[in-house]
């Protein structure tokens, strides 16, 4: 059974208040129940966490270490200015899905370059909540891919 | 029931044959099989279509006009040079999903840059085989949703 | 008696289905005749031709060394992108005017670079059907001017 | 019947004077005339206005707002650094085509760059003195259509 | 009576101690009162806050959706380098004027860009505590426009 | 009592009649009523003036040289061009604010670059009419503080 | 015996009749009589292909795998923008040397860019026919290293 | 006898008045008696022209069609912004020096681009009043250079 | 006898367990350890500090002012992104030297660029944890220099 | 019979020492001596030279003016710096082919650039020893093809 | 008396030989001996120094420190490429004029930066032989203004 | 015992003399003095050199092949622009450490790029004649470490 840790950047604590129009009316705490489900369904434990701190982001980001298989994260505004989460991730070495509700390549210019994109496994954009559902189905894709390659390398 | 066209650009006839080590052992036709099963699992109709040629491309995409609901598309090499391809996504005007076998950030600096990403639903990167099964699964799900608020609309 | 080449590019066998409010509802066909009848009221032969293929649109130029005395051109999108194109045209070496139904100046970044241009008589853009409409006034000006300077030059 | 105004910029008084070779040998008092006549072919009233100076030219501008229906202007140098011509265009918001003699794209690079091109209808560019004469064959049109259009919605 | 959030970033808690020179003697604590003091003189109740860290900044703004009319924000260092601040503002979505104390505009060629100000209302920068002051009295000026054209829009 | 000079720079005399949904529908010759009616409550002597012609813009500036104490500009399209303006700025060497009716960081990319931020006091942007309130504010509270430092020094 | 394919790009079937001056009088089909006899004296056994048509030329580097041992390329205006033949070499994995007739870094700026330089053996430009016939002997040499070398390895 | 026209850009009107510690503590008119006396000690006749407006300026230029044999001019801040006054030299095609008095290489990063340096004959700067002076012993070696060539022409 | 504070930024609390190829295989507290002792040996007080967050790092260089003497720092990823890092040290003015494990200049693009590089003393780099003890030498170095600048200033 | 120089750039009298496995096991003077017995079997006298002195290379293209028909140059490092070079083989003005050991387009970006590319006959790379042997054979084909044209200018 | 060193850079030596067209028929020690002679006539003593090497272009450079009070340079092709030169004049500190016979400024891209121009007193381009002449002229006007400021400042 | 070759790039030889403020008293001579009883200290043989052409620093470089464990270089000006250097250092491949006396990061934008700094094990800036000293002690240090690692591997 894989750990899967989903990690929500800054600002995502206010889905379902900011801009629904673009968002939808689901609240975090909402989104994360249905992650959860579909993580239990496809038979994985999920764990969900939230900072408006990258800071705290990079703690929890490090805490995985040994504690889960995978990663899948959205680092919202993070995303574009942060080489201290590239950092973190390189440095736990977990494979790690990068997910955006928004398609941030139809927005500001800015938002098109990712600090960690080249450094994820891939990348899902533009599809609203189904990002991280399907951010939580590939990284299990992957992850079974991963063992299945291991196990035979063993034998 | 929805129906969607997947669209194959340049090369991807040689899947299974170039570069096992990046791109996997399934042939083209092994993966369309496998793509058109999970369509039918979610209750979708799927076919599928390769061409070297982006004249040939362009032809099937405005084919598509009144006869398809939903595009995933992976356009190769064209994805970073072809501005002909994203004028006939805009003249069809169909939802569609651009998929990458690799993770394009990962590679050279020429591959970074889409001209489609920005007038497509959403982007699926990195995740092999499983960007095609994710991206058929992401614009069906895109797809229900903007059915339903249709619906609502009308009543 | 003046024989020109009016070439269309890819996409365009879409006008009238493809973004009217932006483009008009003149089908392609429809266009052509006003184009054949305008040469005709300036005492001009006019013949035309679209592909969705770069290919296609290059043997054609080519053909047109020795059969066309001018021609009027809208790359649409391959304007920006086709080397090609660029390169048929200065090997056939006859007078051509690019013309473009709306203003490529006002849209994408992309779209105001054109490979063309300085390599043309000169450039329509933003007009409409009129675009090509006084695409062929313009480029019978200029083989008249030329013819008149040529007969000059004999004497 | 409309009334259009057709602007000159800097440097145009001297047509027929400097660079004969590549501007023709026309002055700029028997240009206005042709360009006159032209407009009374075509059913317009035209008045021309020619200035080396770029608060003149700001000056005659604003006192279209009111007086004319359309606008042909060739801003010759001022194309490449004059935001103010642009503010003036939009601040009196009559629909204007750009026009040049000389083919910009195929001389200095900082000739490619026009502040007004993104604002204006469209450009003509290239082909000696009949840039201007198909721009005012142009804007007629252009606002041929237009009246057209406000008639049907007003009905 | 309108309520402002008055938001210092990080070292501002040095005022008065840093660089005396460019940024006077007055505290941080004597800024706020002088603040709060012409906030009352215009008939407007304000808060200040400050903090060192980009994510307590983040908490606030997102605090102040409900609880406050206007916001005056010196992002400080974090103008040039935070997307999430700038999230947070367009998440909460009350009107902002950003401003600084040194003209920013002719110190390093970094400091020239603000992720701020092209979604914020407006910008005051190299006042010193004026830019504060001029801040404040701004936007209470821009709430009661949008409070009248409000009012107006009701009858 | 300050003396204080206020200059509008290009297009500004159509204030009122240009695009009233972005720049109100105050006249010119109202909104210098306003500013110099805010002068006299400040205790400050003003004077107006507005040209299209960027050399009269000099001539006004350059004459300015004892016979003002500082300078509230609003260049509008010179801002982005006009190194002329900014020399004659250099010259007279007297304290100038410079503002912006609309927010230019908000507008066209040419507009974000001013070629006077570096050398004047401070900038005010995107306030409407209260940009220049503020500025004539702001410029009298920058000439009391210089004053009252002369004052110091000289004992 | 090595095998050889030696592809022409667009309009290289214009040889002969294109700008003679600049490329010289044999035609194409006389320029590959001379390459085969080349390949010939060295021992090689070349076929020649020539289309306008990108994706023809990547049906045709598609079909070498396998069948050629080396490829001399002339990708003409493609080199400057075609990914997709780039990502043809690639897949096919065959050494190959990229030729052009012209010296491109003497011409404009974008043909001084290639897409292939950096994934082919090495690059011959500027000597005329020359440039093929140096390609095939290059070629040639380059595959007799790697044999020896292979055999080597061998033993 | 040589006729050289000496034309001063805008605020050049403010020498000795402005910054002296930079340019010198000449007014402008003493300044254009030395260099009319340097004049005559060469046997030239020179006329001197200030204007602060960039129209008024080209009006000189061309003027001096016919009625001067070379030019000597400084264009201050026009230098780097006036595609005009580049045309008006252009068109009245005499050989002209640009001159400046400062180290425009030494100064702010925009003042590194000259819009005429590449169509003058030569380029002198940083001697103070000196570069005018150098400016006018150059431009008459120029001229005598010139006339011994067309004298020997004629022969 | 010289106070010293060694601070360093996030993920370096990972030494020892992330990538310690790179890295090596000393815990961050046994890299203090050795750094203090070098410290003593040199007859100077160390202490050092790390956090994963920006804002307590700011806190702390904050309240080196008056504690410390000098400062050795390895902002670590924030070295490309901090501003306020940077403005934290100019506000304590006390002496730095920025330090790095690996060699920023054989990275990623991004590394090369360091935002504290122009305000401190020097920057030392890819020598592992001899970057850290030759930062302390060095420091330690440049205070004494100061010291007895200082001390001969003042007799 | 043709005379030609082969010039050696820095570095290379490292040949067969330095990096073995990039540049081969050759020496310089094994080198060499290939290269003059090619020459030889051409029926051309060949002269070669190395130096890592800049200026010793300029001396000996210089003295090469009257001396040799033809050149073959490798300019190693100097490729990409050395205008000097550039200015030396303008000015003795007998045709040069470049040639590179290496494939420069395949390595660091700054190797890209050649400072000769543009004024040489043509340039060879990435073909290692055959680089020069087919840049000895290229020259003399060039020599002889303008040798028989001049032959026929004459008749 | 003053004593002035001028200095010729790489390929100065072909003077009179390499493109006569652009650069004259006076060999370089013609123009020596012409420049000497100016300095008699002015009243000072000249020395005149060419290399092709760079480094002894330095060392000639080092050692006018003490022995010239000004010097004028034409480091030729170095003048682009330089830092080292740059690096020796500021060592030296003697007051410089850089020349050079073409304009610069008319040709190569490359050309057009001068990494001296920012630390000379000043520059000349583009007049041939008299860019020598009035170099010098230039540099003892600006040593008899340093000398008699600097008189006035002892008294 | 480890041998070093200490190498003082152009200009250095002016040490003592040049700028002292910003380079300190000591001569070159006396400089080396001192790095070389570091050296004894460190138990290690140094021996220094310097010269100010590039070819004869490639030349000493290129012989300390064999002979030499370890380098301190200090290209001075050279680091910027010389591929050459860059090239001997990767062609005699030992370790080398990069030292300037001056913080080159807070100078002219070109000192910026080293085109050395991402070959060596690492760099030292802005710490005067301590840049050199920790230069030895940090390359001792490093060759120190890679014995151990080569003697376990032995092992």
């Amino acid at each position: 059974m894989f750990r899967v840790l989903v990690v929500h950047g800054p600002n995502l604590n206010m889905l379902g208040v900011r801009e629904p129009a673009r968002y939808g009316v689901l609240t975090l705490s909402e989104l994360d129940d249905r992650i959860i489900e579909i993580g239990k369904k496809e038979g994985a434990k999920i764990e969900t966490f939230q900072s408006n701190l990258e800071g705290e982001l990079i703690n929890k980001i490090q805490s995985s270490h040994g504690t889960f298989d995978g990663m899948v994260i959205n680092p919202a505004g993070l995303t574009h200015t942060s080489v201290v989460i590239r950092d973190a991730i390189l440095a736990v070495g977990i494979p790690t899905i990068e997910v955006h509700l928004s398609n941030i390549y139809s927005r500001e210019d800015f938002r098109k370059i990712s600090l960690l994109s080249d450094i994820v496994v891939g990348q899902i954009t533009g599809l609203g909540h189904h990002s991280y559902f399907l951010g939580v189905i590939g990284i299990l894709a992957h992850l079974k891919t991963q063992a299945s390659v291991t196990t035979k390398d063993k034998k």
